[in-house]
């Protein structure tokens, strides 16, 4: 059971590949026919102190034997430590060892580890090589696909980053084994986020599955649908629509309201992908209310979520006028207007700027 | 008397105009044929103290005129600042003022300002367009054309980096008449270097030059094609090779030693013009030892350098051993070997690999 997803950017064409046990041959598949790195040429693991250490020195052995010459950068985890201090942390790393433009940084981690060693690769030499081998779910359907890396400012999440596309992808399912319950369902929430607005057959097979609030429920085949699925999503629509200028703007479906949650909650008392479901639910709402979606449709999503073991309220004593506010320092927001993606139909979303902040402050009301 | 050069990048065409007087009608060129911005749109003004104080008046004034909300952002001046944490503030103002995807910011200064503003568009929002508008010559025939922004690590310049392209550059020579004289001759090193590498013509024409060492003895129409040749030159190379894979290459004559002795003093000592000047009488003389230049052209050469008033030797109590070191740590290095480019002939130069550290100690000990 092995799936390769071609993401044939005209420019910068890379494969994502889902393989369980890929972990311990990442030295061939950076050598092999998927992608063909320089032998002898430096790589420079980047990785956090957990991760380091459960998957560290398989990655290692597998790259020196390969032929590679291999150092590794430890930063602390968290998505509060996504800062361009942490960056420097790469920086000084990649000086260390005299990176060169031929070398590469490998991002072993979740979406945190990822999308700052995307950006330190985008910007050191002004862009090396850069393979994500996501470690988290959410990391593997979301953040390790479409090119975006980035860091957070102090009141803003992303708002500091680059479009820089990985050379390759490498997803070993094994490695959810050991990922915490709470962040397997924050990375099924961008999983039903792929089933809402590009794939109804995705959203199908997940009312199906008995229960998907734990990894132990859900059997191999399953998961690897579940990632095949999820993958191909993103890859399609970052493949059509590369440096977000329209299209791309689906998959931001629940991140409007999900990011100003996660940001105003300081990112620890609702992660992201809890944001991403509230935020979910908030749009669909706002979707019915509008009259593009039907109730029923938008009945089943709050199902799912629930059934996923996801979050559909916002944490009490949350202010809805701060909600707003941070709406308006959102990355998406043209001329002083928010964008939200809503569904039109399960497997469908649109765009609009057509929200007004009293439907907005209405819907969350009732959550 | 007016030139417009385009430089029609395939992803990101773009002109640079060189015009006197330019500067006071910004507004028409930012909203005219050469660039059409939304009007409304937001523009953050980027500069330091003393270049806002002689021209942030006027810029404004043109910009507010035609339509645009205009803010602005002032930086210390000085090679020394150009690092991460300056850049930090482009952020907080672009936070503060919420710059959005379609706002521009507006580097209005020489390289370091043009450097930082080009880095942080590139990375505020993961990219918005930045207008360049260099007031140095140095920044106006070198750094504001060909998308390279950037800052300096503690330990070398520009390593950290990304490839962004202006969406136009605005030169208007006049403002070079305040510029220092000292710096309008690390200019004339750059010029220098397009004669060498590119322009024979344009060598001569300086060569016929009464004198080149201050502003006021060149002539408005030498000055207009001095600006023009140099800007063609560069935009013609950046053109072929817009992610320097390779002919690139050749734009850093004299800067591999040019950057080391810049960075071992510094970067007060001698500045970037000046370590060009120096690194290209390296160069030279290291191109005539392998064979590959006459020693008539390399004298000519010499001459040019001295009538400009720039240096031609190492300064007093260099450290040559240590200029070696630095030269590993460079960019340019490729598995561990550094590349040199040599010229061939007056307009032509090729790139190496084949320096030894035995050639270049021997050079220098000389210089």
């Amino acid at each position: 059971m092995q799936s390769v997803i071609p993401v044939p950017l005209p420019q910068n064409a890379y494969a994502i590949a889902i393989a369980p046990g890929s972990l311990d041959h990442i030295g061939s598949w950076l050598t092999g026919e998927t992608l063909t790195l320089k032998p002898q040429s430096k790589i420079l693991v980047v990785s956090n102190p957990m991760i380091f250490r459960a998957y560290g020195q398989r990655v290692i052995d597998s790259l020196t034997q390969a032929g590679f010459q291999v150092t590794s950068c430890i930063l602390p985890a968290g998505e509060c430590y996504k800062t361009p201090a942490t960056v420097q942390k790469i920086y000084d790393a990649a000086l260390e060892n005299r990176l060169e433009r031929s070398s590469t940084m490998v991002a072993l981690g979740g979406g945190v580890i990822g999308d700052m060693t995307g950006f330190a690769a985008s910007t050191w030499l002004r862009g090396i090589n850069v393979v994500q081998v996501p470690t988290t779910l959410l990391a593997m359907v979301d953040a390790a696909i479409g090119g975006k890396t980035g860091v957070n400012h102090p009141q803003g999440k992303n708002l500091i980053g680059a479009f820089h596309q990985p050379r390759l992808v490498l997803i070993d399912p094994q490695v959810l084994k050991t990922l915490p319950m709470r962040e397997f369902r924050a990375g099924i929430a961008e999983v039903i986020k792929y089933g809402i607005i590009w794939d109804a057959e995705l959203f199908e097979k997940m009312e199906q599955a008995k229960r998907l609030d734990q990894l132990r429920y859900v059997d191999d085949e399953l998961l690897q649908e579940i990632l095949t699925r999820s993958c191909q999503a993103k890859a399609h629509v970052v493949n059509k629509d590369e440096k977000e200028s329209g299209l791309r703007e689906i998959l931001n479906y629940g991140h409007t309201i999900g990011h100003a949650v996660e940001s105003l909650t300081g990112y620890r008392v609702i992660n992201h992908g809890e944001g991403v479901a509230i935020g979910m639910v908030a749009a669909g709402q706002i979707a019915v209310e509008m009259g593009l979606w039907d109730q029923e449709s938008c009945d089943r999503q709050l199902s799912l979520i629930e059934k996923a073991g996801l979050p559909t309220r916002l944490p009490d004593g949350m202010d809805i006028e701060a909600i707003l506010t941070t709406l308006q320092s959102d990355k998406k927001v043209q001329s002083g207007k928010v964008r939200f993606v809503l569904p039109t139909a399960i497997g469908t979303a649109i765009t609009t700027d057509q929200v007004t902040s009293d439907m907005i402050r209405s819907v969350l009301k009732q959550m």
